[in-house]
This record gives C-alpha cells, structure tokens and sequence, in this order.
C-alpha cells in the first residue's frame, strides 16, 4: 500500500499526529476534520481525504477517537516502537539534539553520538551518552542494527559521513549540514537548513 | 510575478542558490542544469523549468554563469542584503542557532536574542549578543523594524510569542517549536521539527 500514497500525504501524517498528540495531551477525547483542520490551517476535506488513505477513523457525525487516531497514525508511520537514532556531531547543534526532549514518546531515542574531534570524544552529554570516536561509527551502527542517523557535521564532511552510515546500514538520514547528499535509491533523506526555509519566506517579503 | 510562481518551485530555488554557492567556493565558473540536477537528485529539465519562471539564466550548449546565476538567485529571494533576525528562545537549541556559522553570507544575521527565563537574561552569547528580557520583545522590533525571527521556545509558549511577534510587525517566521501556529493571511511560517522529518521516512522503513 505505501507505494500508492503521495510522498506528500505522508509528509502531512506527522504533523496531524502531532497535533493529535497535543489534542490528547489538553484531554480531548473526541475531535473532527473541522477541528484539526483549523489547527492545522489546512482544509478538512484534505485530512479526511488523507486518512482515508488507511481506512476508516472516523464515523460521519461523531468525529474522531483521539486516542485511537494517534493509535493508528503512530502505526502507520511506524513509531509504536522507538527507534535508535545515532547521531553524528557533537557541535553546538548535535549536543543541543542530543539534550532536545521532544524526541521522547514520538517515536526516536538518541542512543549515540559520535564526533571525529579528540577535544570532543569523551564528553558526557545530558542524558548520560558519551561522545564516541567517529572511527567506531560503523562498527557500532553494525552491531545495533540502527536504521536512523542524524548528520550535524560540517558541509564539507557530511556527504563522507552519509557514505558511512549507508554502508553500515542506516536507511534514513536526517541531514543537518547545508548540503545536499547523494545517497543510492531507497536511501531515505530529509534535510534541516533554517537557511533554506528562511529563504523561502523572504521571496514573499 | 511572485504570485504566479508555484511555492513549490520557490521552495527549490533556495537548494539552487546553496549548490551554487558552494560550486563559487570550489572556484567552479560554469555549470549546467545536468550537473546542478545531479548534485541535487534532481532532473535537469525541472531546473531549467523552474529557473525560466524568473528570465533567461543561461544559454543553450553553454550553460550558466556560477557566479551570475548566483546574484540573480540572491537577488529573486531577496537575500541580496542581509535580513536582521529576532531570536526568541535562548536554550540549547536557540543558543545552537545564535552561534550557527552557516547565517553568514546566506542572507540573515541574528541581531538579538531574547529569553523570559531571568537565569538566561543577561547572558552573553558567542558573537557578542546579550540575552534580553522577553518583555522587551514588541519595541525592540517595533523600533527597529525586524520582518524575520525565528522562534525556539517550548511549544506551549510558541504561539503567544508568534502573536507577540506578528503584533509588532513581524512577517515570517521560522518556528522550531513543535506546534502549528495560528497566523494571519499574508504573515510567512516555516517549520522546523525533526521529529516530523524523521517520521516522514520511518513510514517507508
């Protein structure tokens, strides 16, 4: 089935979740396309024509089960469980992802970091992780069987670090270097640069 | 013409202006749209579709002029000057992005910080930005005209501070607190939740 869905419904499948998950945080037990439509800014006949994509979540006249939605969302994008996610870069921004609490209950737990400078190797971040030596980076993703990495190094070393990761296993890549990788197909990448976003915006200004 | 160019064809040219920036770097003089589409996965007849939306950028059989197709990007998305950007939020993540290297020669330049935490206030950021006082927000950006800011606090404080921001005259908004906002018609949100990246991919996992 998900090689019918348009990579931009599932794009969309997240932030309905998270928006779900707040719902559910605030005690709502019920809510409608209506409703989560208008949180979202986004018309209630896109999410319903959405999630009809999976199924049926909700019955005509009554709305949808929080509870149960968040259920399924949580299923369907596959983070019932929780994934390892090694992370490489323990600059500012990888000891600031290393110590974000947003990951915890949506699905991803940091379980490495690793950085290839000495004056970095060692230190213990919050949570208890230590930064590891780059040169064990695939070894350890071989032996963990880990899926998902982030990447917060620097442009210049980031395409290396992503062959690395490839070829150790990783499928998914978050990249935070303002780089775009080259990765074989089936190799899955989203990128982060508040540069490009930024950009984005100013066109309109 | 802005509003005759899809968004999504805006959202690519800030990934153009990157790869060619970094072919400047490289010293690089010429490129093609067959090269640039192999550096970005992405199909040389969608370059050149989306490039001739904005003029004439290169000559058939000689390709583009790196450093001209440069300045006319920078120019199309209004990073030809630099913006200044408001940061609210002085965490980890809002500490990380203060002194992110990559804002330089990009556009953007953060030109103050601001934080409700009284332990934050005050304190001295790398580059020589002081922590303000959140309650400073609205006249400094009314006096001194900021349109960007970037806003890195708890997702239950994020959408009083969007309010906050747009009041005071605020037009796009790079939000990295994990909420959807509520804005105006007319008023610019980018997102940034890895979280929502990484279970865009975990789906095909």
């Amino acid at each position: 089935m998900p090689d019918e869905i348009p990579d931009i419904v599932v794009g969309r499948l997240p932030v309905y979740l998270r928006a779900l998950m707040r719902m559910a945080q605030e005690s709502r037990e019920i809510t409608s396309s209506h409703e989560l439509g208008q949180r979202l800014g986004i018309s209630s006949a896109q999410i319903r024509k959405d999630l009809s994509h999976f199924g049926e979540f909700g019955k005509q006249g009554t709305g949808y089960q929080v509870k149960f939605l968040v259920e399924q969302l949580r299923r369907i994008l596959k983070v019932d469980a929780e994934w390892g996610v090694a992370l490489v870069g323990a600059g500012d921004l990888g000891r600031a992802l290393a110590h974000y609490g947003g990951f915890a209950n949506r699905g991803f737990r940091i379980v490495a970091v690793f950085d290839n400078d000495p004056a970095k190797i060692g230190m213990k971040l919050t949570g208890g992780l230590a930064v590891q030596d780059s040169s064990r980076l695939s070894d350890a993703i071989r032996q963990s069987g880990w899926k998902v990495a982030m990447v917060a190094v620097p442009a210049d070393q980031a395409q290396a670090v992503a062959d690395k990761l490839v070829e150790a296993g990783v499928q998914a890549i978050l990249n935070y270097a303002p780089i775009t990788l080259v990765v074989a197909d089936g190799i899955r990448v989203q990128y982060i640069d508040p540069v490009v976003h930024l950009q984005r915006m100013t066109f309109y200004l």
